[in-house]
């Protein structure tokens, strides 16, 4: 059984219980979800950094000591020989240059920005860089509508990891202080995502970081 | 053939350059390489945007109008089939968690504090980043030596394309102000790439930014 660490309200975690989700694999049937909170530094135990020097979630582990970090990459392996990371070698890489683009373009921003909404007090020199962020992370949503109009998904050859790692955090960018009303068809290709069969909404956050999210908007 | 836009002295760009050499394709003959100054807004012209509306280099052109974006992306394509990038979907997954590792906790600092160090000037108000920077930038270095300490190569199965993306930024870090003195592992690392068949080096920066770098190391 595949265990994985992760914190649920982190949408780097919430990908892969969307892919299990799509492949029909069951909690605590099929994989095991041990709760990590990194936000309260549940990844900083020696005992976690000697399995993950890097300190993050989310990470797999198997019963034989095997593990793997990094979402996408774990995305990646989860997918192999499924309809989810399908295509010939020119496809697959271009699956992969938008899991990429989602690392490097999407979540350092529009993720960030969400984590200092709803997880810093309103006090925080951290919500100093929300203007940047929130540039950063508009500049990001512009590149995935321009491509929206033009093709149904991210992924090659249909819905999937390319998919699934941009949802990640786009669908909860609200949070962040994103208005998605000007991106009609991100707010389509949500819609299509969320119809997927097998779909897993991400639980929703707790009071206290919907309150401070709420406070965010209004401050 | 296929034409590369790109910027010599970008090691996300230079990532391309290494596993062409790697795989005996020559400038000119077998690719085009169109040097497109990323830091004075070469990739900012709408003609540029059209093709890749992320407005970053490196960025892969055929004749017949495909293209393809990300440097790590571009790598497993080029690579596959070939034995940087090897290993069974397991491996292969585990080589891509090196690459989102790079792309995600060592090139936005490692990169990002030899840009501010040797593109900007000296009284550019980006230069206040660089404690954090570095801090970051030190964070992922320790990973890799870890890492190291233990296996000789960040692919599975040999020498390959996480090497050639980490390698990218890591061996001119001391540009941006890293001391690798305390990575012994890492050295070693560096020089058993740079023994590899094919390899190609980087060209050394322009004369200003070695003048930038140089100062800032003073400053």
């Amino acid at each position: 059984m595949i265990t994985i660490y992760g914190y649920s309200p982190s949408g780097n975690c919430h990908k892969l219980r969307m892919l299990l989700g799509h492949l029909g694999r069951r909690l605590d049937q099929d994989f095991r979800w041990i709760e990590t909170d990194s936000a309260h530094g549940a990844t900083r135990p020696p005992e976690y950094l000697a399995k993950n020097p890097n300190g993050r979630v989310p990470m797999i582990e198997f019963d034989d000591g095997r593990r793997m970090v990094e979402s996408n990459a774990i995305l990646c392996w989860l997918a192999e020989g499924t309809p989810y990371f399908a295509g010939d070698a020119w496809q697959r890489a271009q699956t992969l240059a938008w899991m990429f683009f989602e690392q490097y373009s999407h979540e350092p921003f529009v993720a960030v920005a969400r984590f200092i909404c709803g997880w810093t007090p309103l006090d925080s020199p951290r919500r100093a860089d929300l203007p940047k962020l929130r540039e950063r992370g508009h500049q990001a949503l512009a590149v995935m509508e321009k491509h929206l109009a033009e093709h149904p998904w991210f992924s090659s050859e249909g819905y999937g990891i390319a998919d699934i790692a941009l949802f990640g955090y786009t669908h909860c960018a609200d949070e962040g202080g994103f208005d998605l009303g000007a991106y009609p068809a991100i707010r389509g290709w949500l819609d299509r995502v969320r119809a997927q069969p097998g779909f897993v909404p991400m639980p929703p956050i707790a009071m206290e970081n919907a309150e401070l999210v709420a406070q965010s908007r209004t401050a």
